[in-house]
């Protein structure tokens, strides 16, 4: 099966979770929209979005397409690909426990994405930059430190997981771990660095999942797409006192 | 089996999401924060977070006890009930339509909370009220029609549906649909009839939700809880101009 993944090009987003589980599972798949235009582009994004000739379309972006399958929702795409590339346990149990992890996480992430935009998506910073110190302040203080204690007891539960945060072998919600803390690390660099002290089960992951050939060979190469002020992870100083 | 529901007293909030499904598939289950304090009770709700004996821990209410099992995360508790209490069609990509969508609700869900708490949850509204007026006007004329436009679009494609969003028969789906219109027409009395002249086929769902036998029972019923001040869908008059 080769896979077609569709999101925003030029941002990491919500797109770089299901990105890393493609890499980490060894699939094949083309990242339609980076492609040029005469084989994706943009307007292959858009087409599933807007084409009312398109059945169950999704809402917004990050979707994928399996044959005939349009799956769409971050956490809905690694629920269906964790089984099919060997990163998620077998058992019913751990499975659902994977997607609650997963369904944690991406609350985090839209608090994130919020915490630059407070009032409205659809306007610049700029234009809500007082609103959004203020929530900042928060997120750093106070949520910040709540989900990534709560993320550092459950590796610390998983007493015989060898740093991984279910069972003993990576997973689709380590590499979505990985990927919060490195945004988390390019956007608030100065609390992140205080907050890592407490958090040495976080870091060791890091590194654990950033050792796995398929992810390292992933991070040396050009699809891995860096962060910027375009995406969820937005480093604006003013924002990390 | 029977299920051991437990979410906040005193509000509908997420919990109800759980509470429709639960009604509506004629499960046998426990309302456990609503019992008197020796049969359950806020502390029982309590334990499963905080007490570290407790393996799996959820990050929040509400969760699922299904015999060993422990779920957390909305979506995940229905994505785990619905084939069991017939809320969901057999086939897999139906399944992955019904959690996309149910993913899709919750993040609608998550932008009215925020609505009224833009900078932080740990916030007392007054003390946002000046964000949260600017976000609600954000909320009514941008969000809502887009999210209400999408959904109606969904039960429009779903031609052969008899009304239904996904197949031809109640799903866990339309249960949480009818819950976020209802919260909704609670929260934003004005911008919501504004809107519900182009959502014909929201408007019939509705109805078509609360005349199921079950449901109309149960919403009859002191089980159900009222919208208030204190929940995710909260009637400040202020932000519905």
């Amino acid at each position: 099966m080769r896979y077609q993944l569709y999101y925003w090009p030029g941002i990491p987003g919500r797109g770089e979770f299901v990105r890393l589980a493609l890499e980490a599972g060894g699939a094949k798949y083309d990242d339609v929209a980076r492609l040029p235009n005469r084989e994706g582009g943009v307007s292959a994004l858009m087409h599933f979005m807007e084409d009312e000739r398109v059945k169950r379309r999704p809402f917004a972006p990050p979707y994928l397409k399996a044959g005939r399958l349009l799956i769409g929702q971050t956490a809905n795409i690694l629920l269906f690909l964790g089984p099919r590339l060997g990163l998620v346990p077998d058992d019913e149990a751990s499975r659902l426990w994977a997607h609650q992890l997963q369904l944690t996480i991406a609350d985090l992430v839209t608090e994130v994405h919020d915490t630059h935009h407070p009032i409205a998506s659809s306007l610049y910073y700029e234009d809500q930059k007082r609103e959004a110190k203020r929530r900042a302040k928060h997120l750093v203080s106070e949520r910040l430190p709540k989900y990534l204690g709560y993320f550092e007891g459950v590796i610390a539960d998983n007493a015989r997981g060898k740093g991984f945060m279910i069972g003993n072998a990576l997973s689709y919600v380590d590499l979505s771990m990985f990927q919060l803390l490195a945004g988390l690390q390019y956007a608030f660099p100065n609390n992140v660095a205080k907050l890592a002290k407490r958090l040495p089960r976080l870091a060791a992951l890091q590194d654990l999942v950033a050792e796995q050939p398929r992810i390292a060979a992933y991070l040396a190469s050009d699809r891995r797409l860096p962060f910027n002020e375009q995406g969820i992870f937005r480093h604006y100083p003013e924002l990390d006192v």
